[in-house]
């Protein structure tokens, strides 16, 4: 019999590096308040929304103000060797802030100031603190908005290193397609500029699009330069249940397909809408429902909506519900934002696991019904939400911590559903990143030649491996 | 008084490395007939369409049947320390073929398969030598195109290294949101994948991002998986004249501003119509003019041209003509592209000299309009094609080989464009690539800890320098 998985096995090998206390000192000499080693607060920024369990908290906390403290913060662990963890709001899913060899967290939440908005040209630069609910209270009255929407009221810094997408990206893309340029401290405590302004650029390596999604281990994002978008002229969600998942993806793949330019197309399956009925005292039927928003002129969102309708009716859609006012597109928006909270209230002193498929739409169907009969066969519960429009699903099984074959029944769903991702064609992450869990999984994925260059570029450019160390793969 | 500037001293200095004779011999044992090293085969790739001097010619072209021929070529180039220089179909314009260090070319022309579509997913995998109207002729039958077209009939395998666009990337984006996912031969002769055909992924580092625009500095590209797209159900094209350069880039600026989803905005000054008419005996009015494209649904389509008739009337706009034919279409649009070819034809045996900044929108008349002051005051002939919806323009400096005061106005107006464009926050080439050309002025835009960045990479996974070495940046 197999050793039982724990939640604290989940974890690669703790190996932590010294933290000396000179440089505890040098750090409280700079920051002063700024620099705190209160447990409680080391404590809350060695852990994010991730189910591992517990390791020992970064040895202190910077608290950013501006670009330079990041830089000296950086330099002085650099001089002595220290890992250095940039933290957010702590919303990750896959581990990335835990202190896995020690180190010092730099907390950019206070850097939160929107910079510049240059409504004319669509395009906004931030501090890495601000967060996606701010940025969008901050400029609406310019009319635009920034449409990437991961759930969480992430930190705009935080959304750009893991590549983050969510419900929007079916049509404006993820962060990839949206940062236009950066300004990042790099491991020796540089600050560096990459991208323009310029809606394209040829300009030599393409280090902005090297840095998003690098979770922390090259650099520090310290500021983004990010493209707006026109508030649409009108804006139309919709639900539509249907007599199974497949029926609901069906859909979605014909929509797809087609070239609607719908902007969002969300799966929740039954559990999922069980459970945020009970959350949120809603009254939605309990089948799998696709949640749909078009945007653009009236005549397009009738157009897109019309051919929507019927595409969902050929499949036995039923209840096709409007919510056009902002407070009805709100509170399903919040509903299905809230499904996390939901699965974790639904079965009380559990943890979730999330996992982060992502499949060409046209194995999309294949995929999440093979993985749905396998997580009904094994017992677990669990619920689905899906960005489905981009072949994106989560399954988020909810694991007793007291339970250590809950664990291993989550993995080894988790194993079965992505090595069928990847057989297909898919990613084992879609929006999440690697962080710690997925080291395996990118191997298997990327092969071994491609990591390798991956772990090339992380030892040319962070020699000492301070930067974030120990995620997305061993060094 | 300075000294001229002639072609040649656009150059950088030329240090041949030695190309020994047994490498010549290992690769005729190893490609027979598909090895080359007759001059006028040699000559043939070791120029592109740039306005340089000439340079020694490569010692050698490999003709690659399949990666497995790159991956070889590679190796025993690498085992002899000799450069590496990727040739698609020769349409570069900054020097990138150019064996300004000596070395071999591999020719990937002849791996010209489109190897996997994938309709229903809206993908498709080619071969690095398969050009985009190939590519566009084989898939016409599924109902979908790629739309990337920068003009030339390039390779894919090309357009990816440079990070190509042109004139639709207004709608549809760059290589850089285009390319799913590689297949790259590395320095070592190692062949490795990059990305999936999920349409999205956080999976570690991009390095499917970091090779294209890396100017076969980093590896060679053998396999692209795209997007496509569908067919639109409506195509409309239309021409329209305007009293100034300054009313037609007003009325895009306009246009973009609204979000009007236009597929095509292109801006052909009135001497580039007067070339263009000459050289392709059509009767346009010979004022600075907008070609565009909409692309959509038919009520899209005509809610989309309506908006943009309405702005191009405010600016004065006149004569708005529609081809809405295919034919009629093909026409506008290959006028458009032999833009190039009808200024070379205007001044017999000149060379063109063409720029490539990119300014963000709000920016683009005034970037725009101080240039061609500049231009008109120089003496030089030039014309001007501009993707203006993106805030890309090229003019093209019509330079007498025999003038060596020619090429020097050419350079020095060159310099005050890319010098406005910077302060504005352009680049200073948005589809291009830097090539021999611009590593000065990317040195100026990215700032040298960016490119300081750039060089540790390349070192990093080419040791040996012999990936298209001196492109890009100096190491």
């Amino acid at each position: 019999m197999n050793a039982p998985v724990s939640a604290t096995n989940l974890l690669p090998e703790i190996v932590l590096r010294e933290v000396p206390a000179r440089l505890i000192d040098a750090l409280k000499a700079r920051f002063g308040q700024h620099c705190s080693t209160a447990l409680v607060v080391r404590e809350q920024h060695g852990r994010d929304e991730s189910a591992y369990g517990t390791v020992p908290p970064p040895a202190a906390v910077v608290f950013a103000q501006n670009t330079a403290d990041v830089a000296d913060a950086v330099r002085l662990a650099a001089e002595h060797n220290v890992p250095v963890i940039p933290f957010g709001v702590g919303s990750s899913l896959e581990g990335h802030l835990l202190a896995v060899q020690g180190g010092i967290s730099i907390d950019v939440s206070r850097m939160n100031k929107v910079l510049t908005v240059n409504p004319e040209d669509l395009t906004v630069t931030v501090q890495a603190g601000v967060t996606r609910k701010q940025l969008n209270e901050e400029i609406k009255s310019t009319g635009l908005f920034f449409p990437i929407d991961p759930g969480a009221d992430a930190s705009i810094g935080g959304m750009s290193a893991t590549c983050a997408s969510g419900t929007n990206a079916v049509r404006y893309g993820t962060m990839r397609e949206n940062v236009l340029g950066l300004e990042v401290v790099t491991a020796s405590g540089e600050v560096i500029r990459t991208g323009t302004r310029a809606k394209k650029s040829s300009a030599g390596y393409d280090l902005t699009r090297l840095m998003v999604g690098s979770e922390g281990t090259l650099g520090v994002i310290t500021e983004i330069t990010l493209k707006l978008y026109p508030l649409p002229e009108a804006i139309s969600a919709a639900t539509c249940t249907f007599p199974s998942i497949e029926a609901a993806v069906r859909s979605t793949i014909e929509i797809i397909q087609l070239g609607v330019p719908i902007a969002r197309v969300e799966l929740i399956d039954s559990n999922a809408v069980r459970m945020v009925n009970a959350y949120a005292k809603l009254n939605l039927r309990e089948e799998p429902m696709l949640l749909m928003e078009f945007h653009g002129s009236p005549a397009s969102v009738k157009e897109q909506s019309e051919t929507v309708q019927e595409i969902t009716h050929e499949h036995g859609g039923q209840d096709f519900e409007w919510a056009s006012t902002p407070e009805e597109r709100t509170r399903l928006w919040t509903a299905r934002h809230n499904a996390y909270f939901a699965a974790l209230q639904s079965k009380p002193g559990c943890r979730a696991m999330s996992t982060d498929t992502c499949v060409p739409i046209s194995r999309l169907a294949d995929c999440l019904l093979d993985s749905v009969a396998e997580a009904d066969n094994s017992g677990l519960s669990y619920m689905i939400v899906g960005h489905v429009g981009d072949g994106n699903f989560h399954f988020c099984y909810l694991v007793d911590p007291n339970q250590p074959t809950d664990y291993e029944t989550a993995e080894r769903l988790n194993h079965a559903l992505v090595g069928r991702a990847l057989t297909m064609g898919g990613t084992c992450t879609g929006e999440h990143g690697v962080g710690l869990h997925k080291m395996d999984f990118l191997l298997t994925e990327a092969g071994s030649g491609a990591v390798e260059m991956m772990r090339s570029i992380k030892r040319a450019l962070d020699p000492k491996n301070i930067m974030n160390p120990g995620k997305i793969f061993a060094l």
